[in-house]
């Protein structure tokens, strides 16, 4: 154990006060974990829309004063009771989609999913799973978590169901992509849609979550893969990561689906993917899903209160509409492959990284560098 | 061949003159199959929604005047130039959904889908494949074609590709049930959703088709079979068929999809289907499909322009949307088995029949039969 165990550390750490106002960095307290807990000490921090989603207000259900962040790679500093899976010093990889693996949880022992409910509830609250915080401001008052990470900060708790433990030889400045937008991406191909070779994808939005639906397509041995942004600065690297097609809705004449499913191809892809979170462009990617078999995948988070639409016909006629949750990975149980393939290069993750800045203080320049539109993964290393 | 191949044969027929207008008894012409088709004699047409739903004119493209019917059990009469798969005398179902086997149709070469397009386009015209009717009234007017069938005639033409040839000694007043409702209720469960031994299933509306998916469900081993109908009179056949629970949603606090999926289970049904057309209820179906996997499907035929919604979550969450046309049956191949099968004694189909006629002329009082709410199959038998 270190000498800090058992201790309440004092640390810096990005806290969001409220909506559409900047972080404010703070002097917070982080209690030592509890019995399952697990604290540790980020290394590195990503910024993904999710996080600013929240901040910017959109999501109803958003908790404030909190800290945010969910894609990091961290260092185990000490461990609460009963905790046996982590131990000091080990690498991880917090996980908002959790695994506790028991017997009795239906979702863990269940290969279609990795929706393991087992602290939903709480970490919904912004709490640990005993139903209290761990971060405390310099008044003493009580900040929220956020996705069971909160990892804008240079120490939190996750709880033990959430640490997938990583090899330590891997840069985790580069691995806490695995933590949400990359895996998301890879995993929908490979998991949720199980993309065949030889088989026609389309990917909508071309941000990191897209090109690592590119990749996953790529090399699951798809034939063709049509690029869709309105944003054509983004074709370049669609195509380095496989692409064979980009097409700009703007420059095409009627709906993007009737162009895909009617004067690219006859009948439509035979996998569509929509990484943009807007439930217009969910519709257009299930109508230009193959009659007979196409299957069209979200994986964009929606605007609350936003509802997706379309005729029945178009289910009668054969297409399946489906979504993922963090790509369908059993969290504990694959970050660790997926680190293990990128160590291997057989997964480079590298032209991700568009941005780098040093310190938890320079959280708002990422945030500023994602908002930017040129940025795919701005990473910001904390020591 | 028969004395009359070759020529215009005069029988009765029942026309649709227009929409919300009784079908008219008439003295018809109909000619000879051109190459690649087959004159049949029809023995015996059961009801279905569909021809109603067209009679009622809430079908858009509905064309009139029609010969509406697509349930039937034929004898072939005669055959066109070409026709190889079928002789005079065979026994066969018509086949709304046809299946030209052809090397080139990726439809009818792939396992995943039976919407084989071959004749689609003429075929939504109300027309034959060469793109004219064989239908002529007594003042020589043309009369269109419905769904490739149109058997509520005593004589009709099909595309060699829309006839699937079944045992002889097989009762065609009972077998024309195979060849819409019936087949597709049970198709759903067994090629669309693939309900395995043990899962639990919802059903929602209890005509034919919902029944038929219970009667698929039971024999695909479900272990809970939820029957859902706004009419508990229907629940005692669900109940002989395999229901082992039925609900009222009249009778229920809130909505239906909370209790199934709340009250009555903790997580929602393994596979849920909709057979009611209505895009509310297929709403309720997919929203209590089970969190992480449950899949729902879509038969009824919405109303035109309507349209189904939810919110993307309830599939980020891991809900799947599909649909089914002819319950995914591949129609010549498949059929027969359904056929065999039900002669064997293994897939019993009397209970769907709850009223007979006799005589293409009692067509209408058929259709009063079925809009009268207690009627599953109205089977009429032509001589």
């Amino acid at each position: 154990m270190s000498e800090t165990a058992g201790k309440p550390i004092t640390c810096k750490a990005m806290v969001a006060r409220g909506p559409k106002q900047p972080l404010v960095e703070e002097t917070i307290t982080v209690d030592p974990p509890k019995a399952g807990e697990v604290r540790v000490k980020v290394i590195a921090n990503a910024l993904c829309h999710t996080d600013v989603y929240t901040l910017d207000g959109h999501d109803p259900e958003g908790l404030f004063p909190s800290i945010l962040g969910h894609e990091a790679g961290c260092i185990v500093e000490s461990v609460g009771e009963g905790v046996t899976s982590v131990a000091p010093g080990d690498h991880v990889i917090p996980a908002y989609t959790p695994q506790c693996c028991e017997v009795s949880c239906i979702f863990c022992q269940s290969p279609k999913t990795n929706l393991c409910p087992k602290i939903r509830g709480t970490q919904g609250q912004g709490l640990m799973p005993d139903g209290t915080s761990r971060f405390k401001d310099k008044d003493g008052n009580t900040i929220y978590h956020f996705m069971g990470c909160s990892t804008m900060s240079e120490y939190t708790v996750l709880a033990e169901i959430s640490c997938a433990k990583i090899d330590p030889q891997a840069p985790l400045d580069k691995m806490c992509l695995f933590g949400c937008g990359i895996s998301t991406g890879l995993g929908a191909v490979w998991n949720t849609c199980k993309v065949e070779t030889g088989s026609s994808v389309a990917v909508f939005g071309l941000g990191a979550v897209g090109l690592a639906v590119i990749q996953g397509a790529q090399k699951a041995g798809a034939s063709k893969i049509i690029a869709v942004d309105i944003n054509p600065s983004k074709f370049e690297m669609a195509k380095q990561l496989g692409a064979t097609d980009c097409v700009n809705p703007k420059e095409v004449e009627g709906k993007i689906q009737s162009y895909i499913a009617g004067t690219m191809t006859p009948w439509g892809v035979d996998y569509t993917f929509d990484c943009t979170g807007n439930v217009e462009v969910m519709r257009a990617a299930l109508e230009c899903a193959h009659r007979g078999w196409g299957t069209s995948c979200v994986i964009g988070v929606a605007a609350s209160g936003h509802e997706i639409s379309t005729r029945p016909f178009q289910l009668v006629t054969g297409r399946i509409w489906k979504g993922t949750a963090f790509g369908g990975f059993k969290s504990r149980k694959d970050i660790p492959k997926l680190v293990d393939r990128c160590m291997s290069g057989e997964l480079p993750i590298d032209h991700y990284i568009t941005h780098t800045f040093q310190g938890v203080g320079k959280t708002n320049d990422a945030i500023d560098a994602l908002h930017s539109g040129d940025c795919l993964r701005a990473v910001v290393r904390y020591e």
